[in-house]
């Protein structure tokens, strides 16, 4: 496969297309970054481009009193017959694009990549980053290989990722700790099953109290933010005659980003309390990862809600704008598709979408 | 690893350690079934060999009046770092074997390989019968493979068990049940609890109950029979940001034998009636296997108890000894070995009991 040539200046929704027919599964990014880099030194102007690993980043330099960072991922999740795209236009869904990436988010993409070939003067410096490996362990994730090896590019007033929202704000997001909560007991034959001590059913305590549990809703910033506690795994057993001395319960506990992940663990502890005090389980946190207030009030942040008819929420998911939170820089996801659309077989974007999506972008780069 | 030669003449102590020394964890009995058919074709004289699969099979044809089975498996459950096995002496304690298997059974194994090669004219015609799968679910079982296929291998008056006893003849068994209790829910992103329904969430009341039960304990033929209900198995999950839509437990129900396998399975039913009732779990039966009632009112049953002092007790453990009472031929279980310490890392046999029970038997077999 030669080099795709993508166009710039197109219609972005045909950049969505090209960029889904580059098959871009995480760890196999090459080629579409080779086919973004190429585009953006051939149809850009003013940008300091630079590539870093499969990572391809361009920023202008214009001395403006502020800076816009425009950040979205290369990769897609494997693909499932889903790829080249394909488009249809029927009385019951209108005009829509269907493909791995259509949502999550080439079509983000698409509409940065336009509007850096195509945006006549902006309000302000704006840096692009486009990234590998966001689909996977958090190792491999190309924004965190920024962070480290080039941090200058890193900093801005206000950070906007393509993530897919339907086209609306979505503000910070919920961090996300994950808990195993182990039971130990003495193993034995299930025939003299009291000469044992079973382990498994000392987990029914955390299971009940979970199924019972009322997670917490709470505004921030005018945002909703909705918890969740869940258990995600179960495991126990040894065989099928053995009192089994090891069991756990691996909990996710999604939180709304004003805890800190150290007052996330401390909140799921005082929920299992009883469990705890009396040695019944133990609890090891085995992942955790920050929210990210939303962060609107913030004078560069609140001028894009305008840009957006005043309509914005709170993200559920962790994304990177995490990331971007904790540097200090507030930051929302903006993006065509509907996220719950994302990593489905039948992945696909209403084309309005994506047009509504870059007016909105233009309005706001286009005013200081 | 060559074919470990096995000395049938040699103290039955010493045998024992030398079959525990071949790992023979289920499905992996090869290596000790051609060790023990070696043996046996070399070392003994006047039996018929056979092997089937992994079992190993041997009697003789005398035409003596009564013949007598004798049976142990050959497998073990999981090796925990307790093999090889090793011997201690110490005050407290005695002269010890220790390792998988010196109790569950190849202790037992070893003194039938032992007598079989030692014992001048017995006053039966003796069957013996070597089989693998024991510890397993019972379709695997090499005893049920023989009774499939070779059933007139399965003749005779009496049939002694070489499962832990410690020495003293354990009469009758009870039955074991395996139920799966299933529940179903909806697969949903973590981040987004609410739109999933959490199936490892519904198994909380059970194993609530699980815990609170208080099993039966019932006389039966001057036998005490200990009921036990367990959770021997609990899986759920997917991964670790998704709402499992599927969980199970795995609940052992082992059962005196004056109820029937259906009996029991209606039980199992009555005690988590409620979630059965409210459509929270399904239940279906993975596993049964009948009891046995104790029998030793039987002739050949009654002089070998004389042969063991009079000395018997109820058997707590399902063993194949049902499978003999199911054909209408008396059955014992007696072996070396305290059964609480079967499937144990800290497995163990006072060397003397192994002594013991070969005397018992030697006894037994040389008087018509």
């Amino acid at each position: 496969m030669s080099l795709p040539a993508l166009n710039l200046t197109a219609d972005p929704i045909d950049l969505t297309a090209a960029l889904v027919d580059i098959p871009s599964v995480s760890h196999d990014e090459a080629m579409i970054a080779d086919a973004v880099e190429a585009a953006l030194r051939t149809q850009t102007t003013g940008f300091e481009i630079r590539r870093h690993g499969n990572c391809v980043l361009a920023r202008t330099n214009g001395g403006l009193p502020t800076r816009v960072i425009l950040a979205g991922h290369l990769d897609t999740v494997p693909i499932v017959d889903n790829v080249p795209s394909r488009r249809t236009v029927t009385d019951a869904d209108g005009d829509v694009l269907h493909g791995c990436g259509t949502v999550d988010m080439k079509s983000g993409d698409a509409v940065f990549l336009h509007l850096a070939a195509t945006l006549d003067a902006p309000a302000h410096d704006l840096t692009l980053i486009f990234y590998d490996c966001e689909e996977i362990a958090a190792e491999f994730n190309g924004l965190g290989a920024i962070e480290r090896d080039l941090p200058d590019w890193l900093v801005g007033d206000v950070a906007i990722l393509g993530e897919p929202t339907a086209g609306q704000i979505e503000a910070g997001c919920q961090g996300t700790l994950r808990v195993r909560f182990s039971a130990a007991g003495t193993r034995a034959h299930s025939a003299r099953a009291w000469m044992g001590d079973n382990a498994i059913h000392k987990l029914g305590r955390l299971l009940t109290t979970l199924d019972a549990y009322q997670p917490r809703r709470v505004d921030i910033d005018g945002c909703e933010y909705r918890e969740g506690l869940s258990a995600v795994g179960v495991h126990g057993g040894v065989a099928g005659n053995v009192i089994p001395d090891e069991a756990y319960v691996d909990v996710n506990f999604r939180f709304a980003p004003d805890r800190s992940p150290e007052q996330a663990f401390e909140h799921v502890r005082e929920v299992f309390a009883a469990d705890l005090a009396d040695g019944t389980l133990t609890a090891v946190i085995t992942d955790s990862a920050a929210g990210a207030l939303p962060g609107l009030a913030n004078p560069a942040a609140a001028k894009l809600v305008a840009a957006a008819n005043g309509r914005f929420r709170a993200k559920y998911g962790w994304t990177d704008v995490s990331r971007f939170a904790a540097l200090g820089i507030p930051a929302v996801n903006l993006g065509p598709g509907d996220p719950s659309l994302a990593h489905r077989v039948d992945e696909r974007v209403p084309v309005e979408q994506i047009t509504e999506v870059a007016r909105i972008l233009r309005d706001y780069l286009l005013v200081g």
